[in-house]
């Protein structure tokens, strides 16, 4: 695999399964990615290091997944000019700490905030943003679209042959 | 100027005094820009027309504006692979439903949501990836940032010359 | 069973245990539905289709449910001018994303919102609506309204024949 | 002007400014209305003979708007076979207790509701229902809606013609 | 036991294992208690007549539990002048609807809500009213009181006497 | 006048505006009153001395009103075994946390809860419970009842006759 | 162990779980505490007594946890000139009103908030407060901070060792 | 003046109006501070060279407040093992996104939260912090403490000299 275009990071290991979905889909895609334990607070030093280097690294898209105040990817966000795309880790009985701190970065330092655990999203907004630049990404971007958009209608043929009843006891199951 | 590659949308024409913003720096930034008035509820058939041909037009990344429910945004993305940023509007004793519905967009189809009115960082944000791929942007958007960064300093050298108290009194009045 | 009066669409056949409520509830008061899924976002072509068809075919109500960003409903109603009653779906731990999607909709494009995962009670809103025209629906309804009530009376009187504690632990468990 | 098919009812007569909006669309689609000022907390007894009698006066629909509690909407679909629709007053520094009290009604008793002061939206969703009946009223609502669709298409065209900058100050002001 | 001094009354049996705490702490202070089952969206009517004649039939303060939009409450305090004690349920992952429509009744109608599935403080309250009038129930309600107080104490002392790591492994467990 | 019934306390003097309006309700309906300035942090030791010593001054009810943190209610329901109602006060741009401070009393002492600035709902339920005991303030409480309902009808009669154009325009202005 | 610089206490036996966290870190780092059960609402007397003899008894940071309502933290910064930390207990459910209740005390009497049950965070911040006055607390909390920040450098060399698909099976299960 | 023993910075110099309160009450209390405006997002190095340095410039506690994302107070918590004291700033129509990004913080790095604006509490704070080393501090410290108590035993005491409506009308105007 080539050298890797986006950097997945995240506050902590125990974020692990929900960041690793970005990764994933990425590599489904054909793009390499660069995946880090960084914590914002208990790492600063490292933290500045990574976002200052980024861009000579060759890395064109920084993914960064933080829960509770969440300051990881607005401070990547400050210490790079690459697009950088939050994911807000929420937890069962998290409150929405995680979200409400990318939300609101002041006027001049732009952060893209995906949904709560929206890591796969993270991922795919940096394959669009890639397949500006990378045909191959976008061929396979486009892809992925059509399938999403075929996978329904093929489910909805499905529910119309069979009826509602029988599918929410037959195909659910 | 050259063919716009950002397209800035917004469902009324009220909003163009917030979404003109994201217009303004990007001209700034020496990006053209395309501005439309599109609503996703009164205009359904047209936002599916401006979605759909928007690659083909040259267009490389939409700004969505929209208030209240907001669907302008979350569905221009629907109808294009291209990286679409929203702004919720959101004006005085106006609830949290603007920057909701963009924020919970379904896994397949992503959306990078900005702060409340955020269209000054929406702005900046279409121009750190249209960097990736256009030199001259970069150096330009590398530029604002490094003045954003001087001007703190600037400030806090004459805090520090005059003290608070006069700062307070016969700078910031 | 006749031409299907009522439309029940669903973003994602995940949400057929509760919207399937809606057409149970249709179908003991004798009104034949047509339910389908259809996603805003992965299948936008299909969901204007259905809305611009939906009068033709002879639907009169339409009931659309969705979770998250929950852009179906409102844009179902951007592309009709039947009336359509939301039903906003909140799993565990889900925010309030989707009934603050439907429920700020712009003036001039009403939509009518039920409570979360209130499937059941769309399904009851439509046949009131219709009772306005069909004296047959009309009347299983009010007889399903007179019943709900009478059952309300005879829990009473037995809450009163056993007093509380043997109610407690003799019939609720 | 005909026999009232709508009933545009209120907790108090300082939410007429917001409640009249209803009545005045309607007005202009032809369809007479019935204005009252009735609480739920302060004449009861009025409000249950309202929605006790409102069928075999002849309304079809009922709109009732009330803020705070805001027990009017629910308990008068109580008391009523008749759809109703609910209008949540919210006023500057008020909460979201007038939406809430409506928006979680028991299964069974469904009501419908607007956005907070969505008077007007409430008025053309009665439209929408009474339009399935009055082929007049779905002639004048149809209509309705097509202007909305084309007003923003001319405004678009404005701002195409003059250009975001002289329109935000030209036209806007 | 003498005549129901407090009325307790509740929307659903479903709620009768919340709203029993009521009844069970008044009988433990003596008082005796009337539980009924009453919905205001089912039975308005059955509602509307025990709210008129509940000082007639010598009930001298009434507790009301609801869950969802929670009409009852505030709806009973429409029907009489006796003291009407609120008492909002919540079940896990519901809302917050049911606090909120209680704690916005409009001036003139007053209606003291407690905590959500306060229903024991909620007798505990009535406690308090009848002991300005009923001096045995005074004794019991200052007894009650005195010992909460003292059980702190005694529980304190153990901490102090066995240190908290002990306490924890050995007390609590 | 007699012996003050209830204490009105707040936390500062500038809630006096907000407090006094249970003052003077309490005054029209003949129940004496002695209001106080009293802050739980500020005062801690003359709230407690104050609470310990209500019953034997022959109060029956307080009221206590606060705002921000708002400890008053919750500490002085905790200092004596009289009912205690509590008023939370809130500003503009105030956040929820005075009645959220005094709405989640632990179980054994329990306080009651009026909306936000409720203080002339707080004394008319202080008359409420004080009616119980004292017939000629249940006389004056249940004039004050009657009077409100009368008014209403009495708006909705001119409503009926101006129209709700005439009145909107001639009666509101 | 030396006289006890820091005070432990919660409002109820029951959040001993959580808060034992701020003790048992406190005692890693040679701080001496004494921990104690006193409820503001059950013994306002013992808490006031706590108050006003803590600093003579040589304590010089408390550490106060308490849910619900949670008067402890803000009634005892009351009682105290010392520096005063609060620890809102929030259990699986709960609201938000146990941080809300401390987070807006009046001007005049501060408080210091953690987060929901940071107990660890608490006695931290206790530890860091005492370090500017004893050396040894200052070296055990550096060596403490110094030990996070290498951990998370250690985890993010294994995830680069072993890769994040063999981490993410391998390691966290 | 000595050297300064408090830092007070914020992220942007439209934060003075607020943050000098906390200079303000600290030089009244005799502690010398230093102000500075650092912004976490603009200029990050400087917030790190800040953090890192503070505690060899003899600075004892800082004070950071920020609105919006906010990242200030935490990160700065993060580059130091002093005590910092958040101050969330909050202007009108903002949201809660300050407060919430500075209430979060991991386990591990403590951070001390003040009410939204709180600035003079947190300038309070730190002298209470600052009392357990400087006896002069808490003299200073203590004496304020008993003004704001004696402030309203006197207020109280006019208030009973003149009654509440002479107190209203013309103490307060």
């Amino acid at each position: 695999m080539s050298n890797p275009l986006v950097g997945v990071i995240m506050g902590s290991d125990s974020d692990l399964d929900i960041m690793s979905e970005a990764a994933k889909i990425l590599e489904e895609l054909g793009v390499a990615v660069d995946v880090q334990v960084i914590s914002a607070h208990r790492t600063p030093d490292k933290m500045a290091e990574y976002g200052m280097s980024a861009e000579s690294r060759g890395v064109e898209v920084i993914i960064a997944g933080a829960g509770g105040s969440a300051h990881l990817p607005g401070m990547t966000a400050s210490y790079t000019n690459l697009p950088v795309i939050a994911v807000p880790i929420k937890r069962e009985n998290h409150g929405d700490e995680s979200i409400k701190s990318s939300r609101a970065m002041p006027p001049g330092i732009p952060l893209a905030v995906m949904p709560n655990n929206g890591a796969r999203n993270a991922g795919l907004y940096a394959a669009a943003i890639l397949a500006l630049k990378y045909p191959e990404i976008a061929k396979k971007y486009a892809a992925f679209r059509t399938k999403l958009h075929d996978d329904i209608l093929a489910k909805n043929q499905t529910l119309q042959d069979v009826g509602w009843e029988q599918y929410l006891n037959g195909v659910l199951d």
